[in-house]
């Protein structure tokens, strides 16, 4: 659930950058969700993160099928996000599958809510389409379940995670603000970014109490 | 596309272990599919195969609703095919992307054929519905393509994946036939087995065939 106070509907994204880079960031949810799912032997924790790694692919699709409707190719549209995507996902990877679902979930929730942000500054029909694409997370509650009963089992694992999602959160922000850059239109607009990573953090925070975790 | 010369259709499978070997099959095949994806740098390769990981997880997605909607819960009744089922990932994975995007696809055009072929005495309206899911491949096509270009690309892989291919066919043929073991009226259906066995191995030729492979 984004914060609505401060949005970036007055900043006007390249259409193309943005769909390249939402999409090549979906399918990376996708491989590290299931990345979960192949690492862990519990069958319920397959099955619900599975779920995610679902919903994640079919974001990713809805976005190859928009830069389709735009005449363009996909895998063409994607290749300048492949480096920077590769490397993120060193970031997000734990040193086990809890740390590596919190990592997904972290930094998807923020990416996910800065897009959807961004999304009403797209051109034509492409915005709502866009900002519906991000804003169905069916498979969410599947991530806080299972983080939930882990966290239950394991006195000690609170406090891990609880500065691992932490820790995320700096290079999660510097990826968002390197997609702003790639945008010729809003190189003027740092100053009015801030406000809106305040209103990011917030909605973080939330999903972190969630968890019974401090942000 | 099965042989329908020789089918199973008299042979009655018990349901619920039929639905949960299914399902953990299609989870594992979504693995297979999804690890090429996550280990390949390839954008294109990545857009392909994870189309071919989002048909398995449907699939699977599929007969977990198959099992609720005989009122069972899904990750109990997928339980006692866990061990197996992750015993034979190691099987199937290669030494590196191209082997195991050719061992997933033999692997699991044999067993979804094997269990096509089973679905026909599934009690009630079970059967059809198993069968729809399991003649569902839109994605196929998709590995097809990534492979032929890969051996297009390196003319000594010819050869290799045809050697890596054939060595992965008995070990598929022995899973399929501990699913028969499981089902406790098929113990005397021995003889019967052989003949499905030869149009399963049958259609293998024929799809390595497409591929340029010598099966």
């Amino acid at each position: 659930m984004p914060s609505t106070q401060v949005d970036l509907g007055d900043i006007t994204p390249e259409l193309l950058p943005y769909l390249g880079q939402v999409a090549a960031l979906q399918l990376l949810a996708f491989e590290a969700y299931s990345a979960v799912v192949s690492g862990v032997s519990d069958v319920a924790v397959k099955e619900a993160v599975s779920e995610c790694a679902g919903a994640a692919l079919a974001r990713h699709q809805g976005f190859v099928a928009e830069i389709r409707r735009r005449g363009d190719e996909p895998v063409a549209v994607m290749q300048p996000f492949a480096a920077s995507t590769a490397a993120f996902r060193e970031v997000i990877s734990g040193a086990d599958w809890r740390e590596s679902l919190l990592g997904a979930s972290v930094a998807f929730g923020l990416l996910n809510d800065f897009f959807l942000r961004l999304a009403g500054g797209l051109p034509g029909d492409f915005g709502p389409r866009a900002a519906q694409l991000l804003a169905s997370d069916s498979a969410a509650d599947a991530t806080v379940r299972v983080l939930q009963s882990a966290i239950a089992a394991d006195p000690t694992l609170s406090s891990l995670l609880a500065v691992w999602g932490r820790s995320l959160v700096g290079d999660t922000l510097l990826l968002a603000r390197s997609a702003m850059h790639l945008t010729e239109s809003t190189r003027n607009d740092e100053e009015r970014i801030e406000p809106v990573f305040t209103g990011l953090i917030a909605a973080h925070s939330r999903r972190m109490d969630e968890l019974g975790l401090t942000a």
